[in-house]
């Protein structure tokens, strides 16, 4: 049970977080930050609220305030380059439908895998499993945003597919910062929107759930980013996207499409441009050899349907060995999908912040 | 630039590679070995004979004789629990052909990212990008592959798909066994290996490339391996395998058909079967909340078609700054597919025998 | 700047720590722990109080109530297996003595050398340089502790040299544990503890400071911890704590005394004794060649005196760039030698249960 | 027993090492180099020739050619990028006296501490406890001087006292690099030489051993390295300088002498001198609060004596449990301190250079 790290991210920007569902909080602490960067509580607050449950009839009705605090590394709304710890308060938490399900394994939940590793841990609400461990990461995320601002790189994730219903157009990055932040489902055509928060609605009306597709972008990454051999930049991205909670996949540019195109259709081929060398297109997903090349990166992760669901489930009573039905009571995220949303962009812009700050462009002492 | 451990791989058992294609040798350093554990030079050799070029028409005919030296780490044929040292040297190398386009990019490598980031670097035959590095790679999961059978724990990938031909059933452990290494494009089916084997021929005919799908499966695998958060088991995989060159993809158990499932057909239910907890299904692909479930680990991979390719594409010469048309010259692998089968196995195994001793289920001393 | 986990120490058992002197609190997580270890608030607040200032009249009198706060990882008095979250609010602060010399270099601290460095960064107090720093230290090494009684280790640390008064005989292990609390110097010897304190406050009265010697020692500890070649115990062992604020050198066993003696004096003989290996004498400080041998870990370390001092002080304004004269106002710990006894302690006793980790020695999984 | 990255060291420059005394080579292999350095393997080979056994009276006749050879990392003269593999074979190894003396315990070797560690281990030689593996080091430590000597930074250490005979008068960077490399005891006095060489042969004579002391000194070391709170330079350079075989004690600028100073003493008072803040004094031995502050780095080693005799000892046959006297037979170093020098050069350069890359002072891709 050696964690041996299991809780920390990132080679020179690392975050180390911890918390668990019913305990008294979860946090961060970003180590390696430089200083003189601004940073506004008000953003990093934004950014949590994005995740945050209750926001509509598709996520948990769990009211959370999740209210970020600072406790160190910040003096003048400037940060110190010392540590930077940001946590938030559990607050609205009840135990209690836990303790009757204790023995009964939840299909599709870490409640077996778990007790198997830990023999003793805090079962309560997935504990440590938990989707609430995301707000530790979307909080670091929010600060690698800051950073990236240095740079002009933009992050967005938006969700191009929900249960069966797919996104057909390519968006435009104006269209997904425009769009995608304004309907629940983070769909960035209000169309398409309509039709997914419907589809998870009549699933949801039988009890079930579906799960989704989330495309992560990130524009204006210079190129040079990522180290061959085993930090490639997309091997980096991919760790910290299957350790979401419910990815089951990741593909960057052409993906699974791949296998079947050849070689002189998958290769992008150079053009000049303005003086410029440029890529004619980009079925690289902007990454070749393991090292940014300068065009957006494009990866796209698979989002399992939530777990717990109304419908009964065949399953065990791990303490009194006997095969038992399971309804999970209380109300769940019919689809886990638009709040994995901005957990996706947070990871992937703490691993560009991260490969940057190892690439020297980002400096080391803010500006005044 | 600064590489941070770029070069090494694991947490408690630990490999460091190196070596160009171009260069004396390629080499790993393994680190963090249990004392006692009988090696034999003859299997890691096998395993290296697996990846190596030249076996079959459908491979690059670069001669090499692939020899494992082992300089260190090992005594009266057991591990001293020291860094294993082991290197093969690089025989048949030709690098003047890597002269003549040395300013021109191809399409599909690492050259344009590798010379932006490095200034100067080794860009024969890809240096340290090449394919050439997978011989480290594969001689340290000849040893995790040791280390897992004191568990009984195997590891096998096969090739499931070669450019638009598809493995339609799914077959057993003993199939995948005994058919999938008598086949140059290892498949597990041999009716359809000669269609994959006729289909990457056709292709490589008109001078094009083809790529294909790669399945890892290990049986055996105790529950309890991965930690949260981001060192759950699949995150560590997705990392280890996304390493691999021309892998654009990875999934475990239902991946991406998962958006499209139902939570009350995704989850697998849990039964007793002769008083122990089993699975009755395993789209978890044997993993669950990061933790392995003690069902098969399941994961799939896309690699794109070769780069190298004879047919003429549009690039660039970025020393002289115009655009050019380039067709490489001599003969490269068609379709890199089935030499990326011993590859996956490799880093699979490696990733699994890391965690079982981080579990401490690997003993600190091997018994005489 | 690249901190690359600057505030993270431990392999498998891994804490990182966080806070400055004069931000909202200081902290702790702790990362890697076994689940199911029991553990007692009250024995944590127990150890921090003992490095707590304003305890005697040669310690500070900044009077803080040092208040320990658990806030993830423990469920129904146990280790979950998740991080260990714990936090001290910091209270009593003063930041306006601060303000004033803000530009004045103080000799002896990190002023200068961090102003340098970071640009910009919380100067109030020392900022994360300050000796409040050692909170977290203590907070963990007291879990550490905990680790160590599963094995009955005992780590003990005392002061044997202020100033010009040196212990002159070598107190038993019993001696250390039942004297060395009941003074405010941290010595096992009653007597000399008395001449210690005189001397502490005859060099305080003339507004300067005096420095001292602290012995640590380990007792039960098994052979066999410690790695080759980097990771060997005593170069462990001197890497946290040289890390301690104030303490400029480090010796194992014989230390310094070693380079006059001869191989035949410093050589630890071998002899057996009741059928068990034992060694006649402990020149090696219970180390050889970096691993343990069964003998007690004997350590010594020298604290410097304190920097801050009333005597009048040459030294710049950095920001004017004038030389300037520097009176340090407030009344400061006169040694601070009696507060890195339980910091020394603290960090010993992390590295030893981190190896005991590592070799296997603790149990993933406490027993009920 | 997990050693967990035991053979490698530095965090953004980072040297894995492997080798025992009696396998086939003793290698280095180093990541995160630059590209573009220009390295010459005569000034390699002319470093490993300073710790090189057999080149006086006063050292191991083991004649051996210790021949510096790249595998992989450098091109046309110059660094890739890519890891620096690097081998010296080991040829004049005479395995037999080690058989003959397999289960009895050498006093003052680690024999002991790995048998109970590893079980099955090289004993031959002391395996990969052996000094020979500071060949690796001393590789490591040349490259690491090349890329100091773009920030004009240079380290030198010396031999200030052997067994009783000091050296008395502080030497100038001069002296010392002018004589100690001119002696076999690598001291910067030409008559204290005199007297230290005479000493060891004295004691020599006797079948006995003696110790001595090795100063490290670094000029033109930039302020800003070293991260607190447990990377703090010189945390570092002590783990790097204790794990060099037989080190038993380090201290910094006034050390062990600090515990007895007053605050007004040690505090080096800040001046300003042309325009530029400089210290009076250097009593912190360039370090405060762990970062460097631009005055020269000064670190001391206890080095202790040579653990093989050939004086009579007291030993056990741990096989057959039972005590019996041992007289090492063959000829060893009757001090290794001079030995000692180049490594502790070496460490302290590495330790330097990891620095001043984390801190972005060493380009990434040298200038052509």
């Amino acid at each position: 049970m050696y964690k041996v790290e299991g809780s920390s991210f990132g080679r020179c920007l690392r975050m180390t977080t911890w918390g668990e569902s019913h305990q008294k909080a979860v946090g961060v602490v970003i180590d390696g930050l430089p200083s003189g960067l601004r940073l506004d509580l008000k953003e990093i607050q934004g950014e949590v609220d994005l995740r945050r449950p209750g926001q509509s009839e598709i996520s948990t009705p769990r009211m959370e305030e999740d209210r970020v605090e600072i406790l160190s590394g910040l003096f003048q709304g400037k940060t110190t380059g010392s540590p930077l710890s940001m946590l938030v308060y559990n607050r609205d938490v009840d135990s209690r439908p836990y303790e009757k399900i204790r023995d009964i394994m939840r299909p599709g939940h870490a409640d077996y895998a778990c007790r198997l590793k830990y023999g003793f841990h805090d079962y309560r609400g997935g504990g440590r499993s938990s989707g609430r461990e995301t707000v530790s990461r979307v909080m670091a995320g929010a600060v690698a945003k800051k950073l990236l601002q240095y740079l002009d790189i933009r992050v967005i994730a938006h969700t191009t597919q929900i249960a069966d219903v797919s996104l057909e157009k390519t968006p435009s990055m104006e269209e997904i910062e425009r769009n995608s932040r304004s309907n629940p489902v983070r769909c960035s055509d209000p169309g398409t929107a309509d039709l997914m928060m419907k589809r998870i609605q009549e699933i949801s009306c039988e009890g079930d759930s579906s799960g989704g597709i989330v495309d992560v972008i990130a524009w204006g990454v210079p190129p040079g980013l990522g180290d061959p051999v085993y930090n490639k930049l997309d091997a980096v991205l991919a760790k910290a996207l299957i350790s979401i909670p419910a990815v089951k996949g990741v593909e960057f540019g052409s993906g699974f499409k791949s296998p079947a195109m050849r070689g002189s259709e998958m290769n992008d081929p150079y053009r000049i441009r303005d003086g410029r060398v440029v890529f004619e297109s980009n079925n690289s997903g902007g990454i070749l050899g393991g090292i940014s090349t300068g065009m957006p990166i494009v990866a796209r992760i698979a989002v399992k349907p939530t777990s717990s669901i109304s419908v009964k489930q065949k399953t065990v009573d791990v303490e009194r060995m006997e095969e038992v039905d399971l309804v999970i009571e209380g109300r769940h995220d019919p689809n886990i999908t638009p709040r994995v949303v901005p957990v996706a962009e947070a990871m992937t812009a703490f691993v560009l912040a991260d490969c940057c700050i190892a690439e020297g462009l980002i400096p080391h002492r803010f500006p005044e």
